[in-house]
Protein backbone atom coordinates (compact mmCIF):
# COMPACT_ATOMS: atom_id res chain seq x y z
CA UNK A 1 0.00 0.00 0.00
CA UNK A 2 1.17 2.93 -1.09
CA UNK A 3 1.45 5.95 2.02
CA UNK A 4 2.39 9.26 0.88
CA UNK A 5 3.17 12.12 3.04
CA UNK A 6 2.96 15.71 2.50
CA UNK A 7 6.29 18.13 1.96
CA UNK A 8 7.72 20.41 4.03
CA UNK A 9 7.50 23.98 2.23
CA UNK A 10 9.18 26.67 3.27
CA UNK A 11 8.09 30.45 1.69
CA UNK A 12 10.53 33.57 1.92
CA UNK A 13 10.07 36.89 -0.58
CA UNK A 14 11.18 40.26 -0.32
CA UNK A 15 8.57 41.93 1.75
CA UNK A 16 6.58 43.72 -0.82
CA UNK A 17 6.81 40.64 -3.08
CA UNK A 18 2.98 39.59 -1.90
CA UNK A 19 4.00 36.01 -0.01
CA UNK A 20 1.11 36.42 1.98
CA UNK A 21 -1.26 37.05 -0.17
CA UNK A 22 -0.56 34.27 -2.47
CA UNK A 23 -0.22 31.72 0.18
CA UNK A 24 -3.73 32.75 2.02
CA UNK A 25 -5.37 32.63 -1.55
CA UNK A 26 -3.53 28.34 -2.13
CA UNK A 27 -4.85 27.59 1.30
CA UNK A 28 -8.41 29.30 0.01
CA UNK A 29 -8.20 27.19 -3.23
CA UNK A 30 -7.19 23.85 -2.16
CA UNK A 31 -7.91 23.69 1.54
CA UNK A 32 -7.13 19.84 1.14
CA UNK A 33 -4.07 19.72 0.16
CA UNK A 34 -2.32 22.36 2.08
CA UNK A 35 -1.80 23.49 5.94
CA UNK A 36 0.08 26.52 6.68
CA UNK A 37 2.23 26.61 9.78
CA UNK A 38 2.08 29.08 12.24
CA UNK A 39 5.03 30.88 13.25
CA UNK A 40 5.69 31.28 17.59
CA UNK A 41 7.45 34.92 18.32
CA UNK A 42 7.82 36.52 21.51
CA UNK A 43 7.34 39.85 19.95
CA UNK A 44 4.34 41.44 20.86
CA UNK A 45 0.75 41.33 18.84
CA UNK A 46 0.76 44.72 16.69
CA UNK A 47 -3.23 46.10 16.41
CA UNK A 48 -5.22 43.63 14.46
CA UNK A 49 -3.12 40.74 14.92
CA UNK A 50 -4.48 37.28 17.25
CA UNK A 51 -2.93 34.47 18.91
CA UNK A 52 -3.28 31.48 16.91
CA UNK A 53 -3.65 33.49 13.51
CA UNK A 54 -0.89 35.83 12.83
CA UNK A 55 1.90 33.93 15.37
CA UNK A 56 1.38 32.03 18.40
CA UNK A 57 2.65 34.97 20.92
CA UNK A 58 4.32 34.02 23.98
CA UNK A 59 7.05 35.34 26.43
CA UNK A 60 10.59 34.65 26.20
CA UNK A 61 10.70 31.55 29.00
CA UNK A 62 8.32 29.91 27.77
CA UNK A 63 9.95 30.15 24.07
CA UNK A 64 13.56 29.36 25.51
CA UNK A 65 11.71 26.01 27.27
CA UNK A 66 10.73 24.60 23.71
CA UNK A 67 13.81 25.70 22.39
CA UNK A 68 15.16 23.05 25.62
CA UNK A 69 12.38 20.51 24.82
CA UNK A 70 13.32 20.61 20.87
CA UNK A 71 10.14 21.54 20.56
CA UNK A 72 10.93 23.91 17.73
CA UNK A 73 11.77 22.43 13.74
CA UNK A 74 13.84 26.03 13.59
CA UNK A 75 14.10 29.47 14.99
CA UNK A 76 16.22 32.89 14.83
CA UNK A 77 16.37 36.06 16.25
CA UNK A 78 15.40 38.91 15.19
CA UNK A 79 15.81 42.70 16.52
CA UNK A 80 15.86 41.02 19.84
CA UNK A 81 13.14 39.14 19.48
CA UNK A 82 12.56 34.96 19.06
CA UNK A 83 10.54 33.55 16.13
CA UNK A 84 9.89 30.05 15.78
CA UNK A 85 7.72 26.96 13.70
CA UNK A 86 6.74 24.70 16.55
CA UNK A 87 7.55 21.26 14.99
CA UNK A 88 4.19 19.38 16.95
CA UNK A 89 1.37 20.88 14.29
CA UNK A 90 4.40 20.21 11.28
CA UNK A 91 4.71 16.86 11.99
CA UNK A 92 1.16 16.06 12.10
CA UNK A 93 -0.11 17.54 8.99
CA UNK A 94 2.61 15.95 7.18
CA UNK A 95 1.64 12.52 8.64
CA UNK A 96 -1.70 13.71 6.99
CA UNK A 97 -0.73 13.68 3.90
CA UNK A 98 -1.01 17.27 3.63
CA UNK A 99 2.39 19.55 1.84
CA UNK A 100 3.01 22.14 5.14
CA UNK A 101 3.77 25.62 4.36
CA UNK A 102 6.37 27.61 6.76
CA UNK A 103 6.42 31.21 5.43
CA UNK A 104 9.59 32.48 7.02
CA UNK A 105 12.63 34.42 6.25
CA UNK A 106 15.44 33.30 4.90
CA UNK A 107 17.83 32.76 7.79
CA UNK A 108 15.29 29.78 8.86
CA UNK A 109 14.59 28.37 5.57
CA UNK A 110 18.48 27.71 4.73
CA UNK A 111 18.33 25.85 8.46
CA UNK A 112 15.15 23.73 7.28
CA UNK A 113 17.00 22.85 4.16
CA UNK A 114 20.21 21.66 5.78
CA UNK A 115 17.73 20.00 8.18
CA UNK A 116 15.57 17.99 5.73
CA UNK A 117 16.97 18.29 2.14
CA UNK A 118 13.67 17.04 0.28
CA UNK A 119 12.16 20.35 1.64
CA UNK A 120 10.88 22.43 -0.96
CA UNK A 121 12.03 26.31 -0.44
CA UNK A 122 9.98 28.93 -2.50
CA UNK A 123 11.22 32.52 -3.16
CA UNK A 124 8.79 35.34 -4.06
CA UNK A 125 9.84 37.89 -5.90
CA UNK A 126 8.28 41.02 -7.68
CA UNK A 127 9.18 41.03 -11.38
CA UNK A 128 12.12 43.95 -10.95
CA UNK A 129 13.46 46.03 -8.70
CA UNK A 130 11.31 49.08 -9.43
CA UNK A 131 8.23 47.36 -9.12
CA UNK A 132 9.76 45.87 -5.87
CA UNK A 133 10.51 49.98 -4.69
CA UNK A 134 7.00 51.41 -6.38
CA UNK A 135 5.56 48.55 -4.24
CA UNK A 136 7.22 49.46 -1.27
CA UNK A 137 6.16 53.18 -1.87
CA UNK A 138 3.37 53.14 -3.04
CA UNK A 139 2.32 51.02 0.81
CA UNK A 140 2.24 54.89 2.15
CA UNK A 141 1.98 53.17 5.24
CA UNK A 142 5.85 53.92 5.66
CA UNK A 143 8.46 56.55 5.59
CA UNK A 144 11.22 57.00 2.70
CA UNK A 145 13.71 55.43 5.54
CA UNK A 146 11.78 52.82 6.00
CA UNK A 147 11.32 52.26 2.79
CA UNK A 148 15.32 52.63 2.03
CA UNK A 149 15.78 50.07 5.11
CA UNK A 150 13.82 47.78 3.57
CA UNK A 151 15.06 48.01 0.21
CA UNK A 152 18.41 47.61 1.85
CA UNK A 153 17.63 44.79 3.55
CA UNK A 154 15.97 43.19 0.31
CA UNK A 155 19.52 43.28 -1.27
CA UNK A 156 21.09 41.77 1.64
CA UNK A 157 18.78 38.85 1.25
CA UNK A 158 19.33 38.21 -2.40
CA UNK A 159 22.70 36.74 -1.29
CA UNK A 160 21.13 33.47 -0.08
CA UNK A 161 18.73 32.73 -2.35
CA UNK A 162 20.37 30.71 -5.08
CA UNK A 163 19.88 27.90 -2.37
CA UNK A 164 16.09 28.05 -2.86
CA UNK A 165 14.90 25.67 -5.03
CA UNK A 166 11.97 27.82 -7.25
CA UNK A 167 11.78 31.38 -7.82
CA UNK A 168 8.18 32.72 -8.27
CA UNK A 169 7.98 36.11 -9.97
CA UNK A 170 4.66 37.48 -8.96
CA UNK A 171 3.71 39.07 -11.79
CA UNK A 172 -0.11 38.41 -11.60
CA UNK A 173 -1.71 36.75 -8.25
CA UNK A 174 -3.83 33.53 -9.72
CA UNK A 175 -1.28 32.80 -12.23
CA UNK A 176 1.38 32.80 -8.83
CA UNK A 177 -1.20 30.79 -6.71
CA UNK A 178 -1.37 27.79 -10.03
CA UNK A 179 2.10 27.95 -10.35
CA UNK A 180 3.14 27.58 -6.54
CA UNK A 181 0.50 24.56 -7.01
CA UNK A 182 1.64 23.07 -10.13
CA UNK A 183 5.30 23.09 -8.07
CA UNK A 184 4.26 20.89 -5.12
CA UNK A 185 2.11 18.66 -6.85
CA UNK A 186 4.79 17.50 -9.75
CA UNK A 187 6.76 16.98 -6.56
CA UNK A 188 5.25 14.38 -5.21
CA UNK A 189 6.17 12.81 -8.32
CA UNK A 190 9.78 13.16 -8.17
CA UNK A 191 11.46 9.71 -7.55
CA UNK A 192 12.64 10.53 -4.11
CA UNK A 193 8.87 10.47 -3.17
CA UNK A 194 8.13 7.26 -4.79
CA UNK A 195 10.00 4.79 -2.71
CA UNK A 196 6.87 2.78 -1.79
CA UNK A 197 5.49 2.25 -5.38
CA UNK A 198 9.27 1.84 -6.42
CA UNK A 199 9.55 -0.81 -4.03
CA UNK A 200 6.24 -2.64 -4.64
CA UNK A 201 6.83 -2.75 -8.80
CA UNK A 202 10.52 -4.47 -7.84
CA UNK A 203 8.83 -6.59 -5.40
CA UNK A 204 6.74 -7.84 -8.44
CA UNK A 205 9.60 -7.97 -10.86
CA UNK A 206 11.61 -10.46 -8.26
CA UNK A 207 8.17 -12.70 -7.92
CA UNK A 208 7.74 -13.08 -11.16
CA UNK A 209 11.12 -14.11 -12.06
CA UNK A 210 10.90 -16.63 -9.32
CA UNK A 211 8.00 -18.21 -10.22
CA UNK A 212 8.90 -18.55 -13.99
CA UNK B 1 18.25 41.21 -21.20
CA UNK B 2 17.32 37.84 -19.70
CA UNK B 3 18.18 34.95 -22.43
CA UNK B 4 16.41 31.39 -21.45
CA UNK B 5 17.79 28.31 -22.71
CA UNK B 6 16.03 25.02 -23.12
CA UNK B 7 16.45 22.51 -20.85
CA UNK B 8 17.80 18.96 -21.95
CA UNK B 9 15.18 16.01 -20.95
CA UNK B 10 15.60 12.59 -21.15
CA UNK B 11 13.20 10.13 -21.53
CA UNK B 12 12.86 6.43 -20.49
CA UNK B 13 10.39 4.36 -19.33
CA UNK B 14 9.50 0.44 -19.80
CA UNK B 15 8.51 -1.14 -23.19
CA UNK B 16 4.96 -1.20 -22.62
CA UNK B 17 4.84 2.17 -20.71
CA UNK B 18 3.47 4.19 -23.66
CA UNK B 19 6.66 6.96 -23.67
CA UNK B 20 6.67 7.16 -27.62
CA UNK B 21 2.86 8.30 -27.56
CA UNK B 22 3.16 10.70 -24.99
CA UNK B 23 5.99 12.47 -26.10
CA UNK B 24 4.66 12.21 -29.98
CA UNK B 25 1.12 14.04 -28.26
CA UNK B 26 3.64 16.28 -26.48
CA UNK B 27 5.54 17.91 -29.54
CA UNK B 28 2.17 17.97 -31.17
CA UNK B 29 0.47 20.43 -28.97
CA UNK B 30 3.25 22.09 -28.31
CA UNK B 31 5.47 22.32 -31.10
CA UNK B 32 7.00 25.50 -29.72
CA UNK B 33 8.06 24.30 -26.57
CA UNK B 34 9.94 21.36 -27.22
CA UNK B 35 12.09 19.52 -29.67
CA UNK B 36 12.64 15.59 -29.91
CA UNK B 37 16.08 14.93 -30.70
CA UNK B 38 16.93 11.86 -33.05
CA UNK B 39 19.05 9.08 -32.25
CA UNK B 40 21.68 7.73 -34.94
CA UNK B 41 21.79 4.02 -34.83
CA UNK B 42 23.75 1.20 -36.77
CA UNK B 43 20.82 -1.15 -36.75
CA UNK B 44 19.13 -2.06 -40.11
CA UNK B 45 16.25 0.05 -40.57
CA UNK B 46 12.76 -2.20 -39.59
CA UNK B 47 9.50 -2.39 -42.33
CA UNK B 48 8.34 1.49 -42.02
CA UNK B 49 10.75 3.31 -40.14
CA UNK B 50 12.42 6.46 -42.00
CA UNK B 51 15.75 7.43 -41.76
CA UNK B 52 15.52 10.76 -40.26
CA UNK B 53 12.28 10.36 -38.62
CA UNK B 54 12.54 7.39 -36.24
CA UNK B 55 16.63 7.44 -36.34
CA UNK B 56 19.76 8.66 -38.12
CA UNK B 57 20.65 5.18 -40.20
CA UNK B 58 24.27 4.74 -40.65
CA UNK B 59 27.52 2.58 -40.80
CA UNK B 60 29.74 1.38 -38.34
CA UNK B 61 32.74 3.40 -40.25
CA UNK B 62 30.36 6.53 -39.74
CA UNK B 63 29.36 6.04 -36.41
CA UNK B 64 33.06 5.47 -34.63
CA UNK B 65 33.93 8.57 -37.07
CA UNK B 66 31.29 10.41 -34.95
CA UNK B 67 32.26 8.90 -31.81
CA UNK B 68 36.09 10.15 -32.63
CA UNK B 69 35.18 13.59 -33.17
CA UNK B 70 33.31 13.92 -30.24
CA UNK B 71 29.65 14.34 -32.07
CA UNK B 72 27.57 12.63 -30.12
CA UNK B 73 25.99 13.52 -26.75
CA UNK B 74 25.88 9.84 -25.44
CA UNK B 75 26.12 6.78 -26.86
CA UNK B 76 25.95 3.07 -25.96
CA UNK B 77 26.06 -0.45 -27.48
CA UNK B 78 23.34 -3.03 -27.67
CA UNK B 79 23.13 -6.24 -29.22
CA UNK B 80 25.77 -5.81 -31.05
CA UNK B 81 24.47 -2.39 -32.54
CA UNK B 82 25.42 1.42 -31.95
CA UNK B 83 22.91 3.85 -30.69
CA UNK B 84 23.89 7.82 -29.75
CA UNK B 85 22.59 11.30 -29.37
CA UNK B 86 24.12 13.68 -32.23
CA UNK B 87 25.03 16.72 -30.07
CA UNK B 88 24.43 19.71 -33.23
CA UNK B 89 20.93 19.37 -32.99
CA UNK B 90 20.33 19.60 -29.63
CA UNK B 91 22.97 21.95 -28.69
CA UNK B 92 21.16 24.19 -31.65
CA UNK B 93 17.72 23.43 -30.24
CA UNK B 94 18.88 24.17 -26.56
CA UNK B 95 20.08 27.59 -27.54
CA UNK B 96 16.96 28.53 -29.43
CA UNK B 97 15.27 27.96 -25.94
CA UNK B 98 13.59 24.67 -26.87
CA UNK B 99 13.17 22.08 -24.28
CA UNK B 100 14.95 18.81 -26.27
CA UNK B 101 13.48 15.22 -25.27
CA UNK B 102 16.05 12.80 -25.76
CA UNK B 103 14.19 9.44 -25.87
CA UNK B 104 16.84 7.07 -24.58
CA UNK B 105 17.76 3.93 -22.67
CA UNK B 106 18.62 4.03 -18.74
CA UNK B 107 22.28 3.48 -19.71
CA UNK B 108 22.52 6.88 -21.46
CA UNK B 109 19.84 8.70 -19.53
CA UNK B 110 22.59 8.55 -16.47
CA UNK B 111 25.71 9.13 -18.76
CA UNK B 112 23.80 12.19 -19.57
CA UNK B 113 23.01 13.16 -16.14
CA UNK B 114 26.68 12.52 -15.04
CA UNK B 115 27.46 14.87 -18.02
CA UNK B 116 24.94 17.37 -17.25
CA UNK B 117 23.31 17.66 -13.94
CA UNK B 118 20.63 20.11 -14.71
CA UNK B 119 19.06 17.64 -17.30
CA UNK B 120 15.69 16.68 -16.43
CA UNK B 121 15.47 12.72 -16.22
CA UNK B 122 11.63 11.49 -16.37
CA UNK B 123 11.03 7.65 -15.95
CA UNK B 124 7.76 6.64 -17.75
CA UNK B 125 5.84 3.53 -16.04
CA UNK B 126 2.40 1.75 -16.49
CA UNK B 127 0.72 2.17 -13.07
CA UNK B 128 1.11 -1.73 -11.58
CA UNK B 129 3.14 -4.40 -12.94
CA UNK B 130 0.00 -6.66 -13.87
CA UNK B 131 -0.97 -3.63 -15.90
CA UNK B 132 2.52 -3.39 -17.43
CA UNK B 133 2.32 -7.63 -18.26
CA UNK B 134 -1.51 -7.18 -19.74
CA UNK B 135 -0.39 -4.02 -22.23
CA UNK B 136 3.25 -6.47 -23.46
CA UNK B 137 0.95 -9.62 -23.94
CA UNK B 138 -1.83 -7.55 -25.31
CA UNK B 139 0.09 -6.23 -28.05
CA UNK B 140 -0.02 -9.61 -30.03
CA UNK B 141 2.66 -9.26 -31.59
CA UNK B 142 5.47 -11.13 -29.40
CA UNK B 143 5.78 -14.51 -28.73
CA UNK B 144 5.44 -15.65 -24.51
CA UNK B 145 9.33 -16.02 -24.61
CA UNK B 146 9.70 -12.16 -26.12
CA UNK B 147 6.96 -10.69 -22.94
CA UNK B 148 9.03 -12.71 -20.96
CA UNK B 149 12.43 -11.58 -21.77
CA UNK B 150 11.17 -8.02 -21.98
CA UNK B 151 9.78 -7.98 -18.42
CA UNK B 152 12.71 -9.88 -17.16
CA UNK B 153 14.93 -6.64 -19.02
CA UNK B 154 12.22 -4.32 -17.11
CA UNK B 155 12.87 -5.58 -13.62
CA UNK B 156 16.83 -4.93 -14.35
CA UNK B 157 16.06 -1.72 -15.55
CA UNK B 158 13.98 -0.80 -12.25
CA UNK B 159 17.39 -1.06 -10.50
CA UNK B 160 18.63 2.44 -11.77
CA UNK B 161 15.28 4.04 -11.76
CA UNK B 162 16.20 6.23 -8.52
CA UNK B 163 18.64 8.17 -10.05
CA UNK B 164 15.64 10.06 -12.25
CA UNK B 165 14.18 13.39 -11.08
CA UNK B 166 10.66 12.34 -12.02
CA UNK B 167 8.24 9.65 -12.29
CA UNK B 168 5.65 9.43 -14.54
CA UNK B 169 2.74 6.84 -14.15
CA UNK B 170 0.94 6.34 -17.44
CA UNK B 171 -3.02 5.81 -16.79
CA UNK B 172 -4.34 8.45 -18.53
CA UNK B 173 -2.65 9.56 -21.89
CA UNK B 174 -3.99 13.52 -21.83
CA UNK B 175 -2.94 13.52 -18.15
CA UNK B 176 0.22 12.37 -18.61
CA UNK B 177 1.46 15.03 -21.43
CA UNK B 178 -0.24 17.42 -19.10
CA UNK B 179 1.84 16.06 -16.47
CA UNK B 180 5.09 15.77 -18.54
CA UNK B 181 4.29 19.63 -19.78
CA UNK B 182 3.72 21.23 -16.36
CA UNK B 183 7.07 19.76 -14.80
CA UNK B 184 8.89 20.99 -17.65
CA UNK B 185 7.60 24.66 -17.02
CA UNK B 186 8.42 24.30 -13.29
CA UNK B 187 11.85 23.33 -13.86
CA UNK B 188 12.52 26.85 -15.70
CA UNK B 189 11.70 28.12 -13.00
CA UNK B 190 14.01 27.09 -10.91
CA UNK B 191 16.63 29.24 -8.80
CA UNK B 192 19.58 27.31 -11.33
CA UNK B 193 17.91 28.18 -14.29
CA UNK B 194 17.09 32.14 -13.28
CA UNK B 195 20.61 33.12 -12.79
CA UNK B 196 20.48 35.70 -15.21
CA UNK B 197 16.99 37.39 -13.31
CA UNK B 198 19.04 37.18 -10.11
CA UNK B 199 22.18 38.34 -10.96
CA UNK B 200 19.77 41.19 -12.72
CA UNK B 201 18.18 42.57 -9.29
CA UNK B 202 21.58 42.06 -7.34
CA UNK B 203 23.19 44.91 -9.83
CA UNK B 204 19.86 46.82 -9.34
CA UNK B 205 20.57 46.53 -5.27
CA UNK B 206 24.06 47.58 -5.68
CA UNK B 207 23.25 50.75 -8.04
CA UNK B 208 20.56 51.82 -5.56
CA UNK B 209 22.28 51.31 -2.29
CA UNK B 210 25.38 53.30 -4.03
CA UNK B 211 23.21 55.97 -5.56
CA UNK B 212 21.70 56.69 -2.02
Amino acid sequence: MQTQTGILTVVSGFSGSGKGTIMNRLMEKYPQNYALSISATTRSPRPGEMDAREYFFCTKERFEEMIAKEELLEYACYVENYYGTPSAYVQEQLQAGKDVILEIEMQGALKIKRKYPDSVLLFVTPPSFEELKRRLTNRGTESPEAVRARLKRAGEECEGVEHYDYLIINDELEACVSQVHSILQNEHTRLSRREAFINQMKQSFMEYAKGE
